[in-house]
């Protein structure tokens, strides 16, 4: 299998990966992030009743227009309906979001109004009422069954009150993806111990998960897995009940990098494991179509920043499509802040900052140096070298993912 | 009190929110968007031993330089240390990661050897062996002892595989502020259940909630409590045990809004209560100093527009700033696509909708109308009117929440 470019790799997984059509329904105040999956429709009215604007006082506007006095027939506070309609000539006291009493079309804003003959009566300063002055009609923002918010849309928090309004405070969403995180290597032990002689800890399944999970999906970290055949076979089959397995380490080709053959005879079909470009050309990706479910399996390097790079050009990506959320892999054209010598002869995607505005490559010792993450918030795109980059020349920028 | 500008009403917003101290240890994967507490330092050396960067032989390179074959000592897989020193002028076949014996200092690649003699020894083809070639020394990266991640960074997911690899797979980071949501008004429903005559659904409750979570905070929803004297005070004293309470509808001055009056008798100070802009002008700032605890109240409108226009100016900030984030309202300056009238002599806050790096004004029937959140993505800051903004003018605009 010959190396492809890194644009020839994307479009195959992009042609692999298919939208999951499980839904499920969850609480609209917990859905920002999620995608509707159905259009919501509003169940309601919206104002539900011809409603006042203002506190003041309904009336009928042609029955007291240019009357300076008015009886007042009652009070109305809010989630309080009127018994019964206006009488002719008269105001009610109300308040704001108040439902107005049968035959009132108008109200007069408090301002102008002065209670009079122990409140039974008001004088009013200004005398001209319009039909529907401080006044909602019903039905004017929304009427029941119109469309408010549509199927694909991506929830934001600023749409929770619309559909909570509207009888949408439970919604029918996509189900997120479910990525099974495998990281495998006999020199791994868990995050949270000590390494012993020749150990290292795992890195990159807890940071896989994180990554994961800001792609929208719902991830399950297996522990780490040594290159032990019948152990490796049965954590496979086990991460292959999930639509991704996201695979670390075990990929390049080691006397005991056993995962590819597993793979293989689990049912897994291999669709590309040379992608040209830096850091961490042996990258593997394949799928399995099994009981009308598809899984995708990327195998990705274990040097932690191989790792990240190969997340971010390809797992990312169809993590989004699975989960019809849109791409985030948007590249900015950004000056280079000060000049810098691209050694290698391979395309590199690598650690950067963006500041003022540009862009500044960071020192960085290589693909097993995930230090440099401390400061970076990008990937430049660098094409095959050796050369150097001049201050002020255009790169082709990835930022990574952003937190809120 | 007279009536503030938005800007004095933020700066007192900013002057009385303060950084929460508390802290708590929580797992690195599950950190993203969280708040480093303690500045991490690494308890090991990265790598921690002289490690291989290929697939292929470890070699002293002064004892093999110009050699052409070499005797094979045995093999080293990842997670193996070598047992005994390398023997002088031979050779250990030795997998990509993996710790060289003693003695060793450089890898020849697989690439450039051939095995004979059924394996005990190698010919190699490219004989020049430099000290150090496709070898990481112990600690090139991060010596135990050295801070990578310090106090105060908001974690991304790229942080997540740094932290595990340098013993931080649990970590200090500041507590979420925690947020009381206080729906007000007789009104309102459950926006599970279907209103009544007069009734309208609680969607500003589920709309704060999201949004205080989006800004980092532990958000809690009370149920909606009626404009009712005891219940009032009792909610409210509840909601003043966390850090920040919000509370919507309640703050105009209809004759049922007792709400002021409960919190200061509660011991709350107000510290505004009208500030100049549309929509939500009644708005009540206040804080509560009580056992060494500080608690601010927003008091925020009940309209949906003026809830959310409310949240965004003031208490999104006072949110961030309680949990040490980065302070998310940056305004934009973007052109106009198309012409708008601006009628009100108010400072508005406009729906709107950033499109090709320009903004569009949404059609909009003012502070109830939520239904337009459905395609706004930003609000534009109009100095009071009237006037006609014309296409191609720029506008202040504040971008609404993202989501990832």
């Amino acid at each position: 299998m010959r190396v492809l470019s890194v644009e020839e790799a994307r479009d195959i997984v992009r042609a692999t990966a298919r939208p999951l059509m499980a839904t499920e329904v969850i609480l609209a105040e917990e859905a920002t992030g999620r995608v509707m999956a159905r259009t919501v429709e509003s169940d309601i009215d919206v104002p539900p009743y011809r409603k006042a604007l203002m506190d003041g006082y309904a009336v009928s506007a042609q029955s007291v227009h240019g009357k300076p006095e008015l009886e007042v027939a009652g009070e109305l506070t809010a989630g309080m309906v009127s018994p019964e309609p206006l009488a002719k000539g008269c105001a009610v006291r109300i308040m704001t979001g108040t439902p107005l009493p049968e035959g009132a079309d108008a109200v007069i804003v408090q301002e102008v109004t002065e209670p009079i003959d122990g409140g039974r009566r008001i004088r009013v300063s200004d005398t001209s009422v319009e039909p529907m002055q401080n006044v909602l009609e019903r039905a004017y923002v929304t009427a029941c069954g119109e469309a408010v918010l549509e199927q694909g849309v991506l929830i934001r928090p600023h749409h929770v009150g619309l559909l909570s309004e509207v009888g949408a405070a439970r919604i029918r969403v996509f189900k997120n993806p479910s990525v099974a995180v495998v990281p495998t290597g006999d020199e791994l032990v868990p995050a949270t111990d000590f390494p012993g002689s020749g150990q290292i800890r795992n890195s990159n399944g807890p940071m896989l998960k994180a990554l994961a999970t800001s792609a929208g999906a719902e991830a399950h970290q297996s522990p780490a897995i040594s290159d032990d055949l019948p152990r490796l076979r049965e954590a496979l089959a086990s991460a292959l009940e999930h639509d991704v397995v996201l695979l670390s380490g075990g990929v390049s080709v080691g006397v005991r990098d056993f995962v590819p053959r597993v793979l293989e005879e689990l049912g897994v079909d291999c669709d590309f494991h040379r992608v040209a470009f830096k850091p961490g050309k042996p990258i593997w990706f394949g799928h399995r179509d099994h009981n009308d479910r598809r899984c995708l399996v990327f195998g990705l390097p274990g040097n932690p920043v191989s790792n990240l790079v190969g997340f971010e050009l390809f797992a990312r990506g169809a993590l989004e499509q699975l989960g019809h959320r849109p791409e985030r892999l948007r590249v900015e054209h950004l000056r280079v802040k000060r000049p810098f010598h691209h050694r290698s002869a391979r395309r590199t995607f690598h650690p950067a900052r963006r500041v003022d505005g540009g862009v500044e490559l960071l020192p960085w010792k290589g693909s097993a140096d995930q230090r440099v993450l401390a400061k970076a918030d990008a990937l430049c795109d660098l094409r095959p070298g050796p050369y150097t980059i001049g201050a002020g020349e255009r790169l082709a920028v990835i930022p990574l993912q952003e937190v809120l």
